[in-house]
């Protein structure tokens, strides 16, 4: 499809709030769909390119092997994960308790949004050595953001902090959680889903003191 | 092996602070390192029996099959995990505080002393929607202990929270993360570990306010 605003788009950098559909190609999609269904070590190539109506060697003209499908769609979450953390922390600049708004915000979006990519994250552990310690790299990019932020907040007094890294990885921890059980047909939006997890990690660093009063949904 | 002190152990209820061997029967225990090294979907029974020194169909003489083995693995773990994080909460009884630093010391030793058991839990979703449903009951009661304390602590002022069920299920996602990259020969103890997370969890429900000075580790 011809994209008329393509150039217009071109000029501006992508809103990090914003979520089109994915970008896949059709063997990724279809890879994807797999690996969601039955699992890295379930997967068969045969039945990725059943799916795409491609044959297997077809399919290796493209791909290595499993494994490089599975790598090129960890790479294109953490990726994305990547630009949209940094482009939040920079919308907040000078203001770490607006850059760990954004950021959370941005990492929570990414696991509801993306659920099936961010489930993928689960996998890693079968990976090869080689391709495991690339793609830790690039994602340690994420946890980077948000340990600068904490840290930012840290040293001007606005955040309270004992410890800046184990804080970081906490609070990753606890975000990327949500992938694992949020439902998109369920009864909270990815926005609203968003929006608490900020306040929580507002807490967390000390930042914010919430009302006293506790609420119980259930 | 005959247990000499059987008698005295069963007078006194156990100790959730104590972590000795798994107690895992052979093909359990087979099970568990064929699940951690190929996952759920990359596991047969043919190799799990192999390790046992078993055939498969004496193997299937004690359990139906392969999602029965991953079943019985992980009803132990979460078995587990409820009676370790309700005496934790028990022994704080009346002090909130105290019962959430039991509660969440004895989630992250749980995570950190029993890895690979913790780790099956992402396996979860390949299991049967039967299965899925008896087992994720079980688990919900390790979120409910942690919900039943933040609440407590919410109701008598003692903790700020906006929203005592995310706020919980929050925390169990930071903790049970903690199972995802925790390395048992790495420089960091269940204990320093749990003492970190506790610290983190005090925070997040405005328990605590933790020393100004931000540390870095690195």
């Amino acid at each position: 499809m011809v994209r008329a605003s393509a150039a217009v788009a071109a000029e501006q950098p992508p809103d990090w709030r914003e979520f089109g559909p994915l970008d896949l190609s059709p063997i990724l999609a279809a890879a994807l769909e797999v690996f969601w269904e039955h699992g890295f070590h379930g997967a068969t190539v045969r039945e990725i390119a059943r799916r795409v109506g491609m044959t297997v060697p077809a399919l290796y003209y493209h791909h290595e092997n499993k494994e490089g499908l599975l790598v090129a769609l960890l790479e294109l979450g953490t990726g994305e994960a990547t630009w949209r953390t940094r482009a939040a922390a920079e919308e907040g600049a000078g203001d770490p308790a607006k850059q760990l708004t954004n950021v959370v915000e941005a990492i929570v979006r990414q696991m509801t949004q993306r659920t099936r990519l961010a489930t993928l994250d689960l996998e890693l552990r079968y990976l090869s050595a080689r391709s495991r310690r690339r793609y830790a790299a690039r994602r340690k990019t994420v946890e980077n953001v948000l340990a600068e932020v904490v840290d930012a907040g840290a040293r001007t007094g606005v955040f309270t902090v004992a410890d800046t890294e184990e804080t970081s990885r906490a609070l990753l921890g606890m975000c990327q959680s949500v992938a694992r059980w949020y439902r998109p047909d369920g009864d909270c939006s990815p926005e609203e889903m968003a929006a608490r997890y900020v306040e929580i990690a507002l807490m967390t660093v000390g930042a914010r003191r919430g009302p006293v009063r506790a609420t119980r949904r259930r």
